[in-house]
C-alpha cells in the first residue's frame, strides 16, 4: 500500500463524508486554540513582516480546514488593530495528502473569503488561499517562506506501514499482545518520520517562524498502551469477526496494517531535541471524548446514539486506507459491527481521544 | 449566471473530458513555445534569485496543464546548466476558476514529479506546485512574488457577460448581425476585464517580470467578423434548430450568452499601452485549424472525422455553461448536431481559430 496514494479522509459532503464526520477534530482544535493563538500572536508581534504566510499540513476537506485559518487570520487582525498597524498580506497555504477533496475546499472558497471580508471589516488586508498537494513527509515549499506552520491530528499518520510487521497477525496495528519486534518497528518509524517531518520544516520556516502541532497520541511510556491502540482494537474485532465468518479471507487480515503512531509527549520532545532546528514552548495533553458530543463519561449517551457517531468518523478516516486493501464489498457491514462493538464498550467504560500538543519556534 | 462559479473545462478524464479533448489548446501552446521560451531565457539571464516562481492562469486540467510547465522548467534547467548555475527552486502556482478539477491535477503530480526528476538529471532543484482557485480577474497572489505568468486561451474568457446584451435575441454571441448597442458592450467588458487584469498582475510581479499570454482572438478590426464568432454562430444554429422545433424555450436561448471576447491584437496592445505597467516586447498573431489534428485546409479530413473532434472540444469548454442554463436534457442533443453542422462548414470552408499573443515585461 502506497500511503501517499491511498490515504485521504472521505471526500464530498455526503452522509459518510469527512466533512459531515469530524466534530471530535474540530473540537480538538478549539481545545487547542489558546496554544495556537498564543504561538501565532508571539510569532507576529516580534515580526516586522508585511506578509504573514500560514500553512495547514493535513488540512483535509469540511468545515475544520477553513475553520483554522479563519481564527489564525482573526487572531492577527486583532493584534494589528491593538498595535495599531496595518494588517499583513495573508498567504495561506493548505496542504494534505493528493487524494484529498481539495476541489470541495476550493468550490467553498468565494463564499468563505467573502464571510471573512465582510466579518474582518475595513483595514482587513488581502488573504490568498492556495492548495499543496503532497506528503509533509518531504519538502513541500520553497525554502525559507513560511511564518507559521498548523497541524492537527495529522502527525499520528506515518509515511507508511513500516517494515517488520508481517507477524502482527490478527492485529491490524500494534496492541499488548503484539511481539516487540511490530512495537519497535512501529515506533522506529514514527521516529524517522517525525525527525525528517521537522527536518523539511526547518528548511521551509523562517527563522523565528513558529509550528504548533496536535497529534493523536498517549500519555504512557509503553506505545502498545490501550490509550492509543483501543480505536483500532476493537475495528480488527469488527474484522476478525468476519474473517471467522468467511467474510474475509484470513490473509487479507494478517496483511494490512494501519499506517499510524500515537506518540507520548517525551518521544515527541525526543525528537524535537535530535532534531535541533527547533526552541519548544508548549508541550502539552489534553484528552477528548471518543463521542464529541458529550464530554463528560455517560453510558446512556452512548447508548442512546449506539455508537453511531464514532463509527462514522472513523469511517470517514478509515475507509480509504480499508476499500484499497479489502475492496468495497465489505465497508458497510464492517461498520455496522464496528459501530456494535463501540456502542458497547462506550457504554463500559470511558473512552477518550488523547492529544499531545507541541508548540515550537525555529532557531534564529 | 455567475462566471466564476459555472464556467469550467468539463473535468475527469473520461470521453467529454477536457482532459482527452484538447489537442486544440495543446497545439497553440507548442506553436506558441518559442515566444514562451525566449521570455523565460530573456527573463532568468537577468535574474539572480535563486527562486523562480511560475504561474499558470487558467490552467485547466488535463496533460496541457502540466505540459506547460515542463518545458518552462526544463528550459531554465537548461539554461541553467549552459551558464554553470545552480537550477532555482522552483515554484510553479497553477490557476484556474474553482469548478476547475484540481483534484485530478494533484492526484497525477506524483508521478509527474518523478519523472520531471528523472528527466532533468542531477543538479536539478526542487519543484514545488500549488493550486491556486480563484478568477484571475481580481488578486490572486500576494504582492511581488511571481517572476513569470503563462495563460494560453483563458484570456478570451470574460469576467461576466457584459451588461445590456438583452437585446441580442436568437444569438448567443455577438455577430455580424448584432445590435451595435451588444457590440460595445462586449467590447468594453473586455476592455475592463483586461485592463483589470493587468493591474493585478503588475501588483503580483516583480519588476523585471514577465508574462506571456495567448488569446483566442481576431485579426480584424472589426469585433464582430467571422473569424472570432464563427464557432459560437454555429452552436447557436444548433440551439435555434432545436428551439423551433420546441425542444428547447426560445426565451431560454435568448437569455443565453457567452461571456466571451476575441480580441484583435490592436485592441489587446491598446490595454498594455493604457495599463502602463508593462513593455511590450512581442504582439504577434498565428492561427490554427478547428480540426488541431490537419493543419492543412482539407475538406475530406473534415469528412472523415465528420466534425467529431471539433465538436467534442467545443463540448469540453462549453458544456457546463449550457448545462447551468440549459440544464442536462439538451446536452447530447444538442452536440450531435453541432457535429453535424461542423462537418459541414469544415468540408466546404477552411476554419481557424485566430491567437492573439503577447509577451510583455513588468516595468522595473
Amino acid at each position: 500500500m502506497e500511503v501517499v496514494q491511498v490515504l485521504h479522509m472521505n471526500g464530498g459532503i455526503g452522509d459518510t463524508s469527512y466533512a459531515n464526520n469530524s466534530l471530535v477534530q474540530k473540537k480538538v482544535i478549539s481545545m487547542t486554540k489558546p496554544i495556537t493563538e498564543e504561538a501565532i500572536v508571539n510569532h507576529y508581534s516580534n515580526s516586522s513582516s508585511t506578509r504573514l504566510v500560514i500553512a495547514d499540513l493535513g488540512c483535509s476537506s469540511g468545515p475544520n480546514t477553513l475553520l483554522v485559518v479563519s481564527e489564525l487570520v482573526k487572531t492577527v487582525h486583532r493584534l494589528c488593530r491593538k498595535l495599531g498597524r496595518q494588517s499583513p498580506e495573508f498567504q495561506v497555504l493548505l496542504n494534505d495528502l493528493p487524494g484529498n477533496d481539495f476541489n470541495s475546499i476550493f468550490k467553498s472558497l468565494p463564499s468563505f473569503q467573502e464571510k471573512l471580508r465582510d466579518k474582518m471589516g475595513p483595514g482587513f488586508g488581502q488573504c490568498f488561499f492556495t492548495g499543496v498537494p503532497g506528503s509533509f513527509y518531504g519538502r513541500l515549499f520553497p525554502s525559507k517562506i513560511l511564518h507559521f506552520v498548523h497541524s492537527s491530528y495529522s502527525l499520528q499518520w506515518l509515511s507508511q506501514v513500516p517494515d517488520g510487521v508481517e507477524n502482527n497477525k490478527g492485529n491490524i496495528y500494534m496492541n499488548s499482545t503484539s511481539p516487540t519486534s511490530v512495537i519497535k518497528a512501529y515506533q522506529e518509524q514514527f521516529q524517522r518520520d517525525f525527525s525528517f517531518f521537522l527536518k523539511c520544516r526547518s528548511e521551509e520556516l523562517v527563522p523565528g517562524g513558529s509550528m504548533v502541532l496536535t497529534i493523536l497520541g498517549r500519555k504512557s511510556e509503553d506505545p502498545s498502551s490501550k490509550e492509543g491502540c483501543y480505536i483500532w482494537e476493537l475495528l480488527a474485532v469488527a474484522l476478525n469477526d468476519m474473517v471467522s465468518e468467511g467474510l474475509i479471507e484470513e490473509d487479507k487480515l494478517d496483511t494490512f496494517n494501519i499506517p499510524q503512531y500515537t506518540p507520548c509527549p517525551s518521544e515527541v520532545k525526543s525528537e524535537v531535541l535530535k532534531e535541533g532546528s527547533f526552541t519548544i514552548n508548549r508541550l502539552e495533553v489534553s484528552q477528548v471524548n471518543w463521542d464529541a458530543y458529550h464530554s463528560d463519561f455517560s453510558p446512556s449517551d452512548a447508548l442512546d446514539d449506539g455508537g453511531y457517531s464514532v463509527a462514522k468518523c472513523m469511517r470517514a478516516v478509515a475507509e480509504p486506507l480499508l476499500v484499497s486493501h479489502f475492496g468495497e464489498g465489505i465497508i458497510e457491514e464492517v461498520f455496522r459491527r464496528y459501530r456494535e462493538i463501540i456502542a458497547d464498550r462506550m457504554s463500559k467504560e470511558k473512552t477518550e481521544f488523547i492529544n499531545v500538543i507541541i508548540s515550537v519556534t525555529k532557531r534564529g
